[in-house]
């Protein structure tokens, strides 16, 4: 039984991963800190994990902590950096689900997110979650920064395209879409249902947080240089991504061809689903589940290749790559507690 | 292994039965019928179910049905009284969903569906199957009527007071609100996201065909007879069934001796969930689960009880009370393939 | 050109006061008042209202406000008791959205807003503000209070029936429900989006201070005690309140005997539209619109009356039932700056 | 007073032509038709109307829309091409709201309507109903074909880039999202609230009809060929569409100098609102009015230019474009009957 505890569960990842865990035979969770909400019984917050998880909120506590043998982060940016070292230190491996160890260079990170770094020395330690570029270094890693979720979607899309050289990284455009969920627990006027329901708008235009850990993801794949436009909007949803990305191809390709290259890509990714050739994947086919679905489309009248990625920004996009990661971490089967298949409707 | 079958599966009721015998460790989906997309493979029309259900939907066929174990009927009614006998007369064990053997009183059903029973021998045989009243029969039964979505909410508000008569029977009052999903996978206009979505309006007013069905399960509750008046809305939501029950008590009670009876009475049922004293519970903590919440409050100052109950009127509501029936027809741990925690969001 | 005032215009009442009143002939929109947001323009924090209202926000201040004919109080409760003696004293009419001047018993007010009314002397000279009741003493006001919008749709719907001694008055049960705009533009995790969207739920099920405000009117209209259960609910939608209202008839009715009661008690009242025998309206046929849709139905089966009843929450059930008393008191016509046609989808 | 009629007003855009049409000040519906509803009041079918429309449909007749001065085609593609010339005959002017006047190449449409034009000497004639283009043609018309809503979001967004030579016309890309209003008053499955709530998805991504729309008006801004990659998505909400636009500049370009070019386009024009640098139009800023906004985007990192465009679709995408064209055609105030702003929530 591994030994789990969870830091900042009262917030949307939080919650996402006390239900993944609450059902995972592996797992036992043992601390779900909240300084505000100490000695509230988490089920009091979430009566959805009613007779499921039966722990009150505590404060951090070092020594319960250490006692676990993972510790995930479900709290904003800048908190995971204060505090790893120490619960590592003591032989903890940890899951950040936050954006603090996702950066490389830690002057784009400190550029970005607008102040000093304070754990540069386990930048480098960090393994950047994503299973599906970084498996093996995961297996081994201790510190793990879990993506984010508009990176998660649009990096699986284009990763094939880029490792194989196959169109014009100089000029990729990310149109994506993203339910409230996003913006989290936080209670922000923009995200009641009064603003965010019966519309829909673009934000972030000039520069969103997510843009350097994609180019970085990209660049990687490439080998070399992207240039990215990348702009998601606000979509009157709770849950889902959709992220619609744009590529000109450099030489000449065909529809079979490209489907041909992403399934033999994702050919063994049980959490990467290429759909037929023709599919147009809605955010609900994923909901509540792991999986990201892609389609590939090559338009011949305007000689465009159209990638298609849905995913559910708090499960595939945080929560249950986070359990993923633990899973490969740990030897465990990768989808251990994850099978599950979405509502639909 | 238990051999399932699945008769209308492109509905509401049978995508999640789909969903949820999928991943049912004891259950293997045999077959899935619907005539009109015979030769459609299953997670083509629901793509959530791409890599859990392999099969193609087939025309309904005997020898294949009677070779299961277990057949659903997730049809609009009539379909089961004209054909379960047959599979019942080759040892399958009938779960009808539709509402064909839910009335006791054959004259009842002619009235309220407006045409002729064509199976009432199997009338009497059937069982009504609420396993908070009837686990014993069920265990035994070979045809089992699942109860209505609306009927399953106001019966399990309203048992304990009826039970203990401690309320005027004689005026009980049920304003329900439901889902669009209640309507089904039929195109409506009425159903459209246009026509229901930012919107809110009562239906049925004259005399919903839950009606006589709740009114049967009250009856019996009272042991004699009930006046109820049950009003339905549509609720711009997908999944859900929120009843607000009133009733007045005929003596003096409490707060306290409510909570007690409920609690009490439900001790040992794992899909009811009696929340704390003064909780009002919503519709979301059950979503996408077979649980039932409830909340019971005295008014004092009106001298009234309220009664709120929720449920996924698809699960716990149809199909998820189906497996429920399911496991206990074959000795199987009652919430076998039931386990799921809410999304919450 | 009557000038008018808005003080706290930052919320939805708020924004609902400048969109009807930018378009109405007679008005002249002077000052918009709001501490936080002074000098941003109004048009910024509401862009719909670019290129129709051009001011920006000031502080509060008395001259610019003494200098309008009517001032509008568009705020929480508490700020008009506290400021509104003394624009009054300038000769300012007053219209107050807020409660503070909606009960005639000081000791009710202070016992359910838990705090002492600091404007005891006006309560007496304040009008309720609903001119299907009031309409003459509106004329002659200075100030109004405007009435809450559970009360505007369930006095209006319970009005005939009451002032006739129809029903049994001792149990009346109001059940009701409203969109999320109800909660206003507070920063509030319960109106996330993520938090009231897909999912419905009963609130202030011990009491809601609207109770003591719709009792006062119903024992107006009876000439006597009424007892009265009034359950509020959340819907997931914008706007809209959807009351259901049960009565049982003291004598013999009939459901033909009702619908001519209600047309005729509304026969004459522009915002009161009795729908026709048998008609279920729905919140949409309202949304945006200053009118109060009617169904009055008679069930037979269990003898009690069923009344619908559906306002907009923002509009009849506040700024356009503002507007309204405005225009009664200034002489226009009734409807001036209130003819819409909600877009129904 | 012009005397209108409406051919096929029992869909979305009809009931919004008679919404906008019943509060014009110097029009009068004469005639509503419907083959199926003959004899329905109109206001039985869209409640919102009651007390505004008294007509009931009738079956089309020519005597009867011969004797309008203007007669409007909100029917589905193919009705208006079979009748309009008998209408024109008589002097009738035209305002036709589906696609069959919109393409000026016969083959083009017969390819993507996939059957012949009937009335290819009318093609011709007809006037493409975008005031902000053909203002001066639509004055004297006496055919308009409406825009369709993709083709009025992406055109405006584009045109002033486009009439400049400004950006690389060989590589537009206009990712758009839509309400699902867009695909009709229509019984279909996937347009019914389970479906298409809480979900989104691209669609048509092979080749939308308003394609060629779309080129048609790009050539002939940029006077040229153009190269469109269009991407249209089903987004969960009634009303609006969000067009993001990317154009990469073929000079030196900046923030400020684009900003000043879409002013000074759009300086003259009522229903494009051309908002401050660095804005992100919301769609619901416009519901239910006939306002384009505008925002034009400068993104140095990628060198390239986004334009964000939001309009109603049913309004400015249709109905409300209708009423503006009728307006020039019958020398009107431009805006007669269109000055109301959205609910914004």
């Amino acid at each position: 039984m591994i030994k789990a505890g969870i830091i900042g569960a009262t917030g949307y990842t939080g919650v996402e991963l006390l239900r993944l865990l609450a059902l995972h035979d592996d797992v036992s969770i043992e601390v779900v800190t909240s300084r505000e909400l100490e000695g509230t019984a988490v089920a009091t917050l979430f009566p959805n994990l009613r007779g499921y998880v039966d722990l009150a909120f505590t404060a951090p506590d070092d020594d319960a902590l250490a006692a676990c043998d993972v510790v995930f982060y479900a709290t904003p940016h800048t908190v995971a950096m204060k505090t790893a070292a120490k619960l590592m230190a003591r032989g903890v491996r940890v899951i950040d689900l936050s954006a603090d160890f996702r950066l490389k260079d830690q002057a784009e990170w400190e550029q970005w997110y607008k102040e000093p770094h304070e754990s540069p020395e386990l930048i480098a330690k960090a393994v950047y979650g994503l299973p599906e570029v970084n498996r093996d270094q995961i297996r081994e890693a201790q510190l793990i920064a879990v993506p984010g979720c508009y990176p998660t979607a649009v990096q699986l899309g284009y990763l094939p395209l880029l490792e194989n050289g196959l169109v014009d990284a100089s000029r990729l455009i990310a149109d994506a879409k993203s339910g409230v969920s996003g913006a989290g627990r936080k209670a922000a006027v923009g995200s009641l249902l009064c603003e965010s329901s019966e519309s829909m708008n673009a934000y972030g235009v000039a520069g969103h947080r997510h843009l350097p850990e994609i180019s970085q993801g990209l660049r990687a794949a490439a080998g070399g240089d992207v240039g990215l436009t990348f702009i998601p909007h606000l979509t009157p949803m709770i849950r889902g991504i959709h992220a619609t990305l744009y590529a000109a191809p450099v030489g000449k390709v065909s529809a079979e061809q490209l489907q041909a290259l992403y399934e033999d890509r994702y050919q063994s990714e049980r959490f990467v689903d290429v759909m037929p050739m023709g599919s147009q994947p809605a955010t609900r086919n994923v909901k509540g589940t792991n999986r990201c679905q892609l389609a590939v489309h090559y338009l011949e009248h305007s000689n465009n290749i159209v990638v298609l990625s849905v995913i559910d920004n708090l499960v595939k996009g945080a929560s249950g790559q986070a359990v993923q990661n633990m899973n490969i971490m740990f030897g465990l089967n990768e989808s251990a507690g994850l099978k599950t298949i979405s509502l639909l409707l």
